[in-house]
């Protein structure tokens, strides 16, 4: 067996990222402004965002080249390890080979900070002062802190004050990174002031995070927004996560059968499967299967419509061509709080359109069972969201235990700031949701169908 | 410039540990007994330990083979990567080439498990079902908890009362594992009982600890008892690191000038330094300078006297040959927690006595100020512990900031699970404590010197 880990030089480290745009066979709807239901251009945007990330977001350009300033601070952990999971494989009595790639080795712990600092260095380059994001679980928040950081940017996180109060190294992490974090709803905008005034305990959300962040951004001169997933500029980012794997199974001459991530806004898993899917596109490989894991609380996938919908609940960003649950869709408090999203990348909703993958919905509980098997076997503490994938890599090895395929899945992300969730779990304390497809029926009834 | 991350492949692991004892010139005094004053041999100590490390620990053979079962396991994160800390040189400005050996890549977050997963395995193949052991902060608890685990042993872990209720993540993370965890004093022994009897709200102590885990391997039949640091055999199993670190810098064709590491028990910093003094006291390589940083609260090296005493509060242990302040010495509530120990290892004392190194003491909130300069420019944030290495690091790298000296720390751990003591850090709860070198005087003035 060749060694465990697979590395890359330096010099392997992508020059490009992949665009899978124009490889959709289907293309990509335009995002709709609300107020028209015309397709939006860039001129709305740019108050919020810079124009290099506008223009990658709205690029028909296959392969975007990778700034040599980003590169360099992505050396900081990047390329990032293949692993192949041996103990995993010999825990569960499987002939598959399971490999996973290891994005938690970055700063912030996932594969967030691979979009963070290319969003940083362009804001940078445009000279923009400072970024407002919001934050949920963290990672995002965490990422962006370090990204401004590198680039002499200030930064102010809004994050969910739910999470604010329950994960305390999050916000000690943004600190050390040198951010200004603040709990949402915040006395800082008047989005929040609202909000605060109506209902002081407030848990906050997401929808209501990013209501704030983009309220900073459009009110200052200084500021922009700084989004972590479903946006198409993202999404390229992350596929510098595929490229690399694609280089490592080269190293040791065997491709995929079976490209596994989670689903949550979608960058994680397209991040991954993007470059895969391109050989399949192209045709240069047949065969391979895509699988995306969502939760069953929040099924997006497997129980959402594509239709054109907000992507948070405040209504405030353009209609985006998705997979919903309905923008009011509040899910249940699982631990993965990355994947409680309502909606789906556009793009990854198009692949899923297209047939390009199989998306499963899987369960809380066993997602933590397959998240301790995993520790146990391999020593690294998955992330809640990484328990999906885990999952789903586990389901596809041991279909035909006998099949020696060979298996990849995105680790996006180690749980050690996570670990109050596992206690949870072991305590006894987590529960299995499942949202019913007539609610979803119902939530979507009136969105504009694509 | 070479790749920032200099790796080894898995053949390139270590074979053997390095025993430095019978390279140490003056030798190393034997452990006494302390009711007859006199060496004490193996046997009284077969009963917490197995032969395999008591013989280990008696060893005079330079190499001893590293079993092929516990290389299996260390593969699952060794060898670990040595780094560049090209942007930290940039962030103080400095010629030196900077260095660091990245142990907080393992399961537990340090290079405690190096020795966890031997141990195990020892006590596995001697018939051992079960292994009792105190953890402080906690790295100690979760290394063993996750090696006991992979031998199918059980562990149970006394965990001092005040970081079993301020760290929760640590104790998530050994049930993660599959241990067993109590905090101590606990009622499941007689000695815990006592002490709970006399102070039902003790916050509890290192030593307290040492003595449950003690009285549990000793009264069980199928128990016995591990130890994180301080013994030889522990020292050994930590020069996989200064072993690996000397490859990876042939590899690139240097040779550090300086090697530093922190000290607390002693075995991060001679697992780094250890394997380079050897080419010292061979005579192969002159002038490379050592430097082991401890905190001035806890200033063992530096003003510590040389004597005969005790490895634990409650006087359980054998008398052991080290620099130490004495065993009644409770070091003030600093957060690198894993360097609060009144002595130092036996082998790590005998260095300092042939002066082979350079002690220094720093203070805990310039430890805090290299450990955010670090996580800014670096991109991890080190363990509170570990920052003393790196304070230590930059203040070798800053005595000439012209001198293109090449100087290597052991990043020993990563602070993910620390990340409270940060925060308050910023909030400015923190503060310096030295320690009177009359009040060592004081407290060691009986102690048999050697």
């Amino acid at each position: 067996m060749s060694d465990k880990k697979i590395y890359l030089s330096q010099d392997e480290m992508p020059r490009q990222w992949y665009n899978i745009v124009p490889d959709l066979p289907g293309g990509l709807q335009p995002p709709l402004d609300p107020e028209t239901k015309q397709p939006m251009g860039p001129e709305k945007l740019a108050a919020v965002f810079p124009m290099a990330l506008l223009e990658q977001e709205m690029s028909a350009n296959r392969w975007i080249d990778i700034p040599e300033e980003v590169r360099e601070v992505l050396t900081i952990w990047r390329p990032s390890p293949l692993v192949r999971a041996d103990k995993l494989e010999a825990a569960i009595g499987t002939r598959a080979k399971i490999f996973y790639k290891y994005e938690g080795i970055s700063p912030a712990g996932s594969h967030k900070p691979n979009s963070a600092v290319a969003q940083a260095y362009y804001n940078k380059r445009e000279g923009v002062k400072r970024l407002a994001t919001e934050t949920g679980a963290g990672q995002w928040g965490s990422s962006l802190a370090f990204a401004t950081n590198k680039f002499g940017l200030e930064c102010k996180v809004y994050m969910v004050r739910v999470s604010f109060d329950q994960k305390p190294y999050r916000k000690a992490m943004m600190h050390t990174y040198g951010a200004e974090v603040v709990a949402s709803p915040s006395p800082d905008t008047a989005f929040g002031r609202s909000v605060l005034a109506r209902d002081p305990e407030t848990p906050g959300s997401l929808g209501i995070a990013i209501s704030e962040a983009l309220e900073d951004a459009a009110s200052r001169d200084d500021t922009k927004y700084a989004l972590g997933s479903v946006l198409n500029h993202v999404i390229h980012h992350q596929t510098i996560v595929g490229l690399e794997t694609k280089k490592q199974f080269e190293k040791i001459g065997l491709y995929p059968d079976v490209v596994v991530g989670c689903c949550g806004g979608g960058s994680n898993f397209a991040g991954l499967a993007g470059p895969f899917m391109a050989d399949m596109l192209d045709g240069s490989r047949k065969g391979t299967r895509f699988v995306g894991v969502e939760p069953a609380s929040c099924p997006t996938l497997t129980k959402g419509v594509i239709a054109y919908d907000f992507g948070d609940v405040a209504q405030m960003t353009p209609l985006l061509p998705m997979y919903t649950l309905g923008h009011d869709y509040i899910p249940p408090g699982i631990h993965a709080g990355g994947l409680r999203y309502h909606g789906m990348a556009p793009i990854v909703s198009a692949m899923l359109r297209e047939k390009l993958f199989e998306p499963i919905a899987v369960k809380q509980l066993e997602c933590f069972e397959a998240g301790v098997l995993f520790a146990r076997a391999e020593g690294i503490i998955p992330a809640p969201e990484s328990c999906h994938a885990v999952r789903g890599a586990i389901m596809e090895a041991l279909k035909d235990p006998n099949d020696p395929k060979v298996i990849v899945f995105n680790l996006s992300g180690h749980g050690l700031l996570d670990l109050a969730s596992y206690e949870q779990f072991f305590e006894g304390n987590l529960v299995n949701y499942e949202y019913p497809a007539e609610a979803v029926a119902a939530a979507t009834r009136n969105l504009p169908k694509i």
